[in-house]
Order: structure tokens, then C-alpha cells, then sequence
């Protein structure tokens, strides 16, 4: 079975030591690569309508040839204002940011910007559903952490606390994302059991 | 008063002569611009979130020159899958595409693609508000329409119908937008009107 990207599934000899559980996030492929198939795939499924936005880019110079595209010249990468992934899940608007860290001990609070946290409390503010997943690399475990308790060590960072999220906070306080195939990273499933469970 | 971006509002002495509720449309500045400056206000005033997506391109070549910042030396544009903005507004997930034409008695379906419709399609089916603007230049009018008018004009063109829509039509099913200052184009209101006004 393929992807939709075309990419084929294959598990290495190094998987069939691991769990089942986790023997779909150690095939090589970024936590992006991940959530981009998992979107793809929930979007066949008709579960949700969630997309990444495009980097973000400043075009400087662009040609025009004739009888042919229009060339992009000269532009730079921009800071991005807002998270990567947005979209529409039961109803609720859904925003979030992944990141991945190659940290045994902790995730740095350097992956964020300060004007990321600030659209995450926006969001959150007007009834959003905000959360960022994170992965780190060494222990091939991913999780889905509302921003809520993100906001919390962020601000600590500012009173002389430490500038970076201890991995067993993120063990206590977040979700571990199940895996699987072929919804690889499951946050919908973590979005039913924190926003939705009292109505079912 | 300046707009968040920086542009001054300055009244011609073509506005003198218009009714007031026209007044700000009129500017010489044109649909995006005023979105994007009542995105901005609307932000501040926090009433809502949403952003205008980036504009989707596919980055070939990057110079990385050493002590400054990564060059795109080679780029295309690509096609947008989805509309251009999205965001939240009273918890509710929100999308549209806003369109402009010089055309005085209709407005052409071409300004739509195919997958950008198959997209509001299914923001309205998983629960979202979904719309268009869209400006009659010639008339200096600005209407909102909901995307489930705009799908029924859109299949209509596949069945032998009109690929466009008449410029009837839309004062008749559209709501025209109320413009003012330093909210230019306001969508919220309409979507109090149409969407939340049961609940109130």
C-alpha cells in the first residue's frame, strides 16, 4: 500500500525490535513529512479539512518570459506570524505547530517564537482548539500538548525559569500520539478525548 | 488616523459625492488591500483571527551566501489548493476567497478553480462558514455571498448554464458588504447577521 504521496511503507529490520505502537514514526521520515500524509489521509477519509500553509516568502524580483511561467528571481524566507497547520475538524477551527527535537532531556522553548505563543492565545481566546505536537527524536515518541500548558512554561521562561520543557513534564503533561497506519500521527484522536468527550 | 499599515486615509473629492455608506470603498485601493487592512483592525480590536494565507510557492533553487540570509534564486508560483484567508471568529471556523471584477452585469466563474470550490465544499460540510467577496469595481459595490449560493451557480455552468453570475443575482442573494472606518469591510457583521443571530 502507497501513500498518498507515493511514497511506499516499508519497515526496516530496526522496527521489528519496537513496540507496535511506535513502529510507525521510525521509518526515516520528519515529523513534517508525517503530518503532511496524515492530513492527506484524513482528508481521503473526509475526517477534518487541515492544510499547511505555504512558507511564507518576500518576492523581490520576478521575470516574466515570454510563452512561459513567470520566474521568481529574488526572494527571502519571512518569519512566519502564525502556526504552520489550520483547518476545520467537527465544527471547531483547529491550529497547531509541530516541531521535533533531537534533545534527550528537554525541548527547547527556542522553537517557538514569541509571536507564535502570541497567535496560539489568540486562538485559544476566540473558541479555537490550539496545541503543538512534539517529537523527540532519540526516544521515537511524539506528543500532542494543548497550548494551554505550553503557555505556562513559556511565561516561566520570562521569571528566571529554565528556557526549555523538561521531557517528563511532556510525558506527564501531554498526550503521547498514537501512531499508526495509515493515519500516522493521530491528533484526532487526542482532539475527541480532550474537547469532545463530555458531549458524546 | 493611519491604518495599521502605515497608509494614511485621505478622502477624494470624488468620495464628497457619494452616499456615505460607499465612501470607503473607493480609495483607489483595491479588495485585498482593504481585507487585509480590516483583517489588521479587526485583529487589534480582537474580535477575531484570521490571516491571509502566503501566497503558495514552489522553491527550486537557494543561494546560501555566507554571513546573511538565504537567497531564492529560483521560484514558481503555484496554483493555491485552498482560499486565501482562514481563521476563527466566535469559535467558529471561518474561510473565504474575496474576487474583483471590471465587469459591470456579471461576474465570471473563472475567477474560481475547480479545487478551490471542492474546498469550501468541504469547510461548509465539516461545519465551517464559508463565503466570497466580491467587488463590482464599476459599481463600487461589495458583496458577501455564501458559498452554498456560489455552488449552486457553479454546477449550473457544467449543466449548459451561464459561466457567470449575473450581477443581479448577487444584490438579490448576496448581502452587500457594510464598509465603513476603520473597519473597511465588514465581514463579521454579516456573519452575526447570518450565522449567529438565532443564537442571540
Amino acid at each position: 500500500m502507497n501513500y498518498p504521496n507515493g511514497k511506499k511503507h516499508s519497515a526496516t529490520n530496526k522496527e521489528h525490535h519496537l513496540v507496535k505502537k511506535q513502529s510507525f514514526s521510525n521509518r526515516g521520515m520528519t515529523l513534517e513529512e508525517d503530518i503532511n500524509v496524515t492530513n492527506q489521509v484524513l482528508h481521503q477519509q473526509n475526517k477534518c479539512v487541515v492544510h499547511k500553509k505555504p512558507t511564507p516568502v518576500q518576492i523581490v524580483k520576478v521575470d516574466y518570459p515570454k510563452r512561459s511561467a513567470a520566474v521568481i528571481k529574488e526572494a527571502y524566507f519571512k518569519q512566519a506570524s502564525t502556526t504552520d497547520y489550520n483547518g476545520v475538524y467537527r465544527g471547531r477551527y483547529i491550529d497547531f505547530e509541530a516541531k521535533e527535537t533531537k534533545n534527550k532531556t528537554a525541548f527547547p522553548l527556542t522553537n517557538f517564537h514569541a509571536h507564535q505563543i502570541e497567535h496560539m492565545r489568540e486562538v485559544v481566546a476566540h473558541g479555537g482548539i490550539s496545541f503543538v505536537i512534539i517529537r523527540f527524536q532519540p526516544h521515537n515518541r511524539t506528543f500532542f500538548l494543548p497550548a494551554m500548558k505550553l503557555f505556562a512554561y513559556w511565561e516561566r521562561q520570562y521569571k528566571g525559569g529554565r528556557k526549555s520543557i523538561p521531557y517528563q513534564d511532556i510525558v506527564e503533561h501531554g498526550i503521547e500520539m498514537p501512531t499508526g497506519y495509515p493515519v500516522i500521527v493521530n491528533y484526532l484522536s487526542v482532539i475527541d478525548q480532550l474537547f469532545f468527550r463530555m458531549e458524546e
